[in-house]
């Protein structure tokens, strides 16, 4: 291991980097040791690697754990500005510790990093070998609060993992750490005593007090304008939080209350640092990005009649959900510049490609140019350009020679209804290739993703950096400039080969030549037939459609499939089937293997990017995997040593918001909530039973082994856990449900007990964030608020037991059990969110919007929106319905917001308002009492044509105020005998 | 800066080290870094090495000073068990960062090294490049108060001297720390930040409840028995302590309390890794050193008539007053050995020579062997080896069968006056070869020095590893072995270099063959011989009489002397003169160079050993030499701005010793002492006045920055700032007086009043120090208490003023001024133990032990019985003094101790009796007060007859028990008579 540590120094000296030391105080990553922490602020060039001993009180295992250590070595880079080649540096790095990257699948996973306590974020990858996360790769985009500028490249590896996969052993003890001495052997007193230290011996009150001392001295130390002391404090500070959090010593209060004071230091030292720097006049200089000067683009290629385009945009790995949208939005901006120039026939088809690194769009058939056309010039107006002699006047010689036209060529021309001096200009219709140039720059530009990264490129923000242009008419580059990127004909195949593409129709087969599949499709399809006759040889196959999701993200984070199938040891089948499929599915990416009775077998299925040694990539995901079931093998045995009751103890610990409390005064909330609900229900007596028990046990698996490593079982653990201690069917079940839906689309509960928790646990995070006033805000949401509201409005439409409730009712019997104020106007705020979550969902599943709007009504009874809507869709086709629509509109249109219902007998004039009043009578005996939408069709229909009647022949606004008021409290009588049902005015 | 650090980390690892990180807490230093504070402690094998940038607050200079840094960076390489041969090892490292070796001088200077704080102690050598120092090289001996087994070699490179040195810069920010980037741009800012913190801003309540936390935090681990932690808190005790410090919030108890405290913790820590580590039932194996198998020795050689014997003891590099002592006594043992196997005639010149790598004897001639001998055995007494009729008993025969021999051969050998049975054995001698072979190992063995230590040789305690054995007798080897080493004919010459012996005769010339010069004569004439020139060449000369000790220590710093001269600039001469050459003499033994009336010339002679390129050696030591005296002036400039009144308020920071104060403290308590002491003399009123100034400002130039940084200026600078700021001629030399004599040798006070405060300073430190049980022990005297009362001694001596004062009045005045109770017995036996160094002194002045012996009673008064021994030794050749002497030891003979004297005139019987009385009487009446023994023994001759006629004449020891009283009780009175003038009894 050291050996690796010494090569990775060396090659990263060798690439200009600063080599420096730990940090001198305990720090959780290398990201606090000021040399990345402080030296990414401002416009300073700085090129850095370092070792970290990494301390993580939290991850004390006493050595015990295979992988987990309170103290791990990290080795950190930091490239700033970023140098536009860190990932090819990085392989390089690899390839210095002695990783063959010929053999090996080494892959840029998507994985973003943020930091809310620093300030902090990047966009970047989790590096993989075969399947292990080894490396952290990072674009830091902001840092203690501040956006930085110019961006740095972040790059951490986690040594131990490294070297464990390349020394091939399965405890980090065993690591040779130094030929003929292991890691064990040489650390492994100090890992378990300071494990001892961290978990059991360090002293609460003493940590406390050196909590206070050392902010009491990062204060001090930032109103004296010392950034470096400040920030030495401020990580001892840190430090004796993680001491004390490990310790089990931070309640709530105060774990909220320490995070805002670390975190509204760090910011300051952030700042004091960046202004220090500025005074010292930036010693290192400035790198912040200026435009490069690039080559002026050639001379842009003409051809003859029709022509070919091909255009490639090359970017470092994209996340897999991004990549196909934006190769499509590429098309459709191309076809739109080249639509409008005239040159592209709409019947043409145009090819869209992508993978992780690149997005292609291949036009077989462009015009040579735009058609010529005519350009009308106008000059001063008739009148003003002739004198009364018919001579041109001054304003009209200036005018002329203003724009280079004789006067002889000058006439009349017409423009609205006027006549102008002026003349018509024949204007030439530029080459295609020139359309293209002028608009390939903003189409590049304008790219965008949800989540967007500077870097080192003026201009351009998009998901993951452009790093190259292939822009070919026929065989010749169409030249344009964007940032600091010139198109041209070269692209890059598997790292680090780059080749020329010859013309615009050869760049597909280029690609594949060096075996690069541009086609998600045809990558898909490879998968499924070779992934097939794999699983076949083992006796399993693989449910594709059921897998479809998993199998689209594995399409796009491959750019050459290659699948490789892995087995682990059938003992791990012992283990609860989700927690099997979790890890391989969510975290590795890896199809499972099935028998034909849809049971697991001990096979995986995973798939590699390009060419490599098939055995090597195989052992490395199966020791991948086999890693992580031992780590699941060792916390379910764990978590069943203890009983639920006993486990949901520790939800004490751990926080849920600011003002909110823990996840134990937030199980205690639901539970209430839910009880509450379930008396305004008709619920079974064995159901009140099963909800008081499932209530009492509410999310106490959160604070299990399992959970707290593998967030997503959360309920599935619960149920799992529940049955295994004895709990009966019903609590595991809700217990379960009270989870679902985990995700868009996911299963619904289906038992009224499931529902109520479920609901209840929506409600309490709706009623307690909008109090509290964290209500999302723009594209930010971090307690996933919309995704509540949505659970919400599905739940209470899935499950018949909850009719009754009303979202409003139901929020307010959240509200009142929150450990703050609830005010009025924030659970209208709350209730009013999720209408606009129902309402958008009952969008996306297909009505039309008229009929959304219309049934907005029913939003406090989602259920009952759900069916109003669909019976709104069916009626809007029915013609008496369109009738009775058109009448109604016509009593709601004249009717002013305010008028207040009621009428005198006496003052109605006419027959036709007798007879609407006879039939008024006639139908409001005649309705329902909560009519759904076809029975009140049926019977409000014969309203339809005394209405008509009505409105041809009165005059609703009479002179006479005592008649007109009359006749609008009547209309008004009419209009609230129908509003409940839907709002009329919205169906178009 | 960074590549050496990496090609350091290289290289170690290459040669079997570990690779670590530095401490993740702040430390003084790499040795507190568990991987060498806990690593070198019990039986484990362990070699590692590190960077440890190493913190120590005091030495902030807010990045102003050239060569001093809050944080400078140790490389630490530990290696245990010592490999044997760790200085070649060290040395490539110097060429693995391109230094060449043939090029520069690089010398292992005796350096020992010991930190009483953590009760650790090593022998070893401050490495020197060219005059600079950039490594501490040691055998640590014991760490944490244990003794280590096995021994290890720490090897700490200093980095930012090494690469200054290397890159030729002379600011620490002025480095290239790695390509395009110095030393100050990367740290500077963070090196002035921690300056301010430490020496300004740091919160000291803060810092002082920080140290009481870590403190208990420590005290904590080890009670739950976890070392690893509770070293870590001693550590940032440790650190907390040093920013109080630097802040000047240490107070002298608290330091004291502080030490006292941090050395427990320190050791408690140590012992409980040991025993943890025993526990675990030692992970890394058992290095414990075990005698190696060695090969037999070879056949013993033979030489016919007589032979050439060389001997070579080669040894790492041994401090300079210990190899001509040694090689000495090697010789001298060897004498003896063959003096008593008769192989060797007294009258053969024994050639001895040592260089600091080799102690070597020649014995040009040698017996071939020992002369053959007859052995006498005895058996039975005659009477009981025969019976009656002549016939042997079972006895003898038993003794004959025994012994091997027929009973023919036995015969009657006369023993004592007893006849026995026996034979007599012709004994063969043995051959010289094998006399030696039995002999060597003893002779090697025996070797000791004043400071021994232990390496990885069993059996073996030296000032330095003994490395190498050269036994030659004629052309042959002389085979025997001792701990791990086997005699041969292969020495080492300048390094790497081994060359072969062919002969004894052979070894000297061989050795100078390859520069190696084994006389220490002939290197001092070469030193002087090439000096001479040197200096002659820029106008000036050395005072090699002057400079005759450090010649002498030079001449033993090489074997090879190479004499280069170099110069320094011309503006520094304006710094005191015992500033520039105690740097140039004492610092780096360089040579100054004065002009012909003896002011110093801006030029140096310095020796560097072996061939070297002597441009770069001149560069280097220049550099040096540039570098002192730019810190000097810079002190001195400091130094200057503060009067010394005001000066010294910073004694009050200097702690002294446990519960006797500080330096403050101590400086009041001198100057109490010395006026005391002044109102028994009778001093001149201007004395008096002079004396009172000079007790105000008593040491205050401790104070100064000068002395901080060159203790031995100690009074030097006094002098000069205390005339520099107006002080009277007297006072200022008062305070250089009062820090007389600094060494044995030295030169001592001539005035009153310098006198009075030099033996006021004496009596306080051993009254204070015997008071608090701090007398030296063994070799230990921590506080130079022996050097204390020889200086007392020799000043009360050597200055006639203060004549009127005893050794018991003056330190019962000291005692009482003590900030604890001094016991009479503490007194008594601070009293005595002046005494047995006014003994020892004399002895070593060439009195006869008899003569000092009897002049002990007044060594209460050091010039009296100086003045007493001279008169003694005179008067010992005088007939009339001899039979005065002998006369009067009769009378003491037969007194006993304890009789009383005092007689009755009645009891009188014989006329001898009266006689004596007479004279008696007669001699008491004329006796001077206080005679000196010249003026005795004329007044005392009388006694001389009449004593010999009175023993003559007398039976003291009558029966009449009442006559034997009163004849004792009136020799006892003549012995009171005599008793005050010297110990009669002791002269021979």
């Amino acid at each position: 291991m050291q050996d690796a540590l010494i090569r990775l120094t060396d090659y990263w000296a060798g690439h200009g980097c600063l080599i420096t030391q730990p940090m001198n105080t305990e720090v959780g990553a290398g990201t606090l040791n000021p040399g990345t922490a402080l030296r990414v602020l401002g416009p300073e060039p700085w090129r850095v690697a370092y070792v970290e001993p990494s301390v993580r009180p939290d991850d004390s295992r006493y050595g015990d754990n295979p992988n987990r250590l309170q103290t791990h070595t990290q080795f950190q880079v930091i490239l700033k500005p970023e140098p536009g080649d860190s990932q090819q540096l990085y392989l390089g790095s690899l390839e210095a510790i002695g990783i063959d990257l010929n053999a090996h699948d080494v892959r840029f996973v998507e994985d973003n990093w943020a930091s809310p306590a620093l300030g902090a974020w990047g966009l970047g990858w989790e590096v993989w070998l075969d399947g292990l996360e080894i490396t952290q790769f990072t674009y830091f985009q902001q840092s203690g609060g501040l956006t930085l500028n110019p961006v740095s490249v972040e790059i951490t590896y986690g040594m131990e993992r490294i070297i464990m996969a390349l020394q091939g052993v399965s405890h980090f003890k065993d690591i040779a750490y130094a030929p003929g001495i292991s890691y064990g052997e040489a650390f492994g007193q100090a890992e378990y005593e300071m494990s001892r230290y961290y978990l059991d011996d360090a002293d609460i009150d003493t940590n406390r007090e050196l909590f206070e001392a050392y902010a009491s001295e990062a204060r001090r130390m930032l109103d004296a304008r010392l950034p470096v002391p400040a920030h030495t404090y401020v990580l001892k500070c840190s430090h004796a939080f993680n001491v004390l959090d490990s310790r089990g010593a931070i309640g709530t209060t105060e774990r909220a209350r320490a995070f805002g004071r670390m975190r509204g230091l760090a910011h300051e030292v952030a700042q004091l640092w960046v202004e220090r720097r500025a005074e010292l006049e930036h010693p290192l200089g400035n790198a912040v990005v200026r435009p490069v000067e690039l080559p002026a683009p050639g001379e842009l290629p003409a051809i003859e009649g029709h022509g070919a385009f091909a255009f490639e945009i090359g970017v470092e790995e994209l996340p897999p959900d991004v990549a196909e949208p934006a190769a499509r939005h590429v098309a459709q901006r191309l076809i739109e510049t080249l639509g409008e120039a005239g040159v592209y026939d709409d019947g043409t088809l145009v090819d869209v490609y992508a993978t992780p690194r690149r997005l292609i769009v291949v036009i077989p058939e462009v015009a040579a140019r735009e058609p010529d056309t005519e350009q009308v010039v106008k000059g001063p107006r008739v009148q003003a350009a002739y004198d009364a002699d018919g001579n041109p006047t001054k304003a009209l010689q200036g005018f002329a020679r203003g724009r280079g036209v004789e006067l002889d060529q000058v006439r009349t021309v017409t423009v609205g209804d006027i006549e102008y001096a002026g003349f018509v200009r024949q204007v030439t219709g530029r080459p295609v290739a020139q359309v293209l140039a002028e608009a390939l720059p903003g189409i590049v530009e304008g790219l965008r993703a949800d989540k967007n990264m500077r870097w080192n490129a003026p201009g351009l923000s998009y998901s993951r950096p452009i790093r190259w242009l292939v822009a070919l008419l026929n065989d010749q580059v169409v030249p344009f400039t964007v940032a600091n990127m010139t198109s041209g004909r070269t692209t890059r195949v598997h790292r680090p080969a780059t080749v020329e593409v010859p013309s615009a129709t050869a760049l597909l087969e280029t690609l594949r030549a060096h075996g690069i599949e541009p086609s998600p499709a045809r990558r898909r399809t490879r998968i499924v037939e070779t992934a097939e006759p794999l699983a076949r040889e083992v006796g399993g196959v693989i449910d594709f459609p059921g897998e479809h999701a998993l199998v689209e993200e594995v399409v796009n984070l491959v750019e050459e499939p290659v699948v490789i199938r892995g087995s682990f040891d059938e003992r791990y089948l012992e283990l609860p089937e989700p927690i099997l499929t979790t890890v391989m599915k969510k975290h590795q990416r890896y199809l499972p293997v099935r028998d034909a009775n849809g049971r697991l077998l001990p096979h995986f299925v995973t798939v590699a990017n390009g060419d490599c040694d098939h055995d090597a990539v195989r052992a490395g995901n199966e020791a991948v995997l086999r890693a992580r079931y031992e780590d699941a093998a060792f916390f379910f045995q764990h978590d069943l040593r203890t009983a639920p009751l006993d486990m949901k103890e520790g939800l004490d610990k751990l926080t849920f918001a600011d003002r909110l409390g823990s996840m134990a005064d937030r199980s205690t909330r639901i539970r209430g909530i839910a009880a509450e609900l379930a008396s305004h229900l008709d619920l079974h007596p064995e159901d009140h039973e099963a909800l008081h028990r499932a209530g009492e046990l509410a999310k106490f698996d959160l604070a299990s082994s399992m959970v707290i490593e593998l967030s997503s079982l959360a309920g599935t653990m619960a149920r799992e856990y529940a049955l295994r201690s004895g709990e009966s069917e019903t609590v595991a079940q809700a217990l379960y449900e009270m989870e679902l839906p985990r995700s868009a689309g996911d299963a619904l509960p289906t038992s009224t007990v499931g529902a109520l928790l479920a609901i209840a646990d929506r409600l309490d995070l709706l009623a307690g964030l909008f109090a509290v006033g964290s209500a999302p805000t723009g594209s930010s949401d971090p307690f996933g608020l919309r995704r509540a509201a949505l659970a919400l409005t599905a739940v209470m439409r899935a499950v018949p037991g909850l009719a009754p409730l009303t979202v409003g009712q139901a929020l307010g019997i959240a509200g009142w059990r929150q450990p703050v104020e609830v005010s009025d106007e924030a659970l209208a705020e709350a209730e009013r969110f999720v209408a606009r979550r129902l309402e958008q969902s009952l969008l996306d599943e297909g009505h039309p919007v008229n009929v959304v709007r219309a049934v907005m009504p029913h939003a406090g009874s989602p259920a009952h929106a759900e069916r109003a809507a669909g019976d709104l869709t069916k009626l809007l086709a029915d013609e008496s319905f369109q009738r009775l629509t058109a009448a109604l509109q016509r009593v709601l249109r004249i009717v002013p917001e305010d008028t207040v219902a009621g009428y005198d007998l006496a003052l109605f004039q006419e027959d036709a308002e007798r007879r609407l009043h006879e039939t008024f009578l006639e139908v409001q005996a005649e309705m329902p009492r909560y009519p759904a939408l076809p029975e009140f069709t049926a019977a409000a229909l014969p309203l339809a044509e005394p209405i008509d009647a009505y409105f041809d022949d009165v005059m609703v606004m009479d002179k006479d105020e005592a008649v007109r008021a009359n006749r609008l409290g009547f209309l008004a009588a009419i209009r609230d005998l129908v509003a409940p049902v839907v709002d009329w005015r919205e169906i178009a």
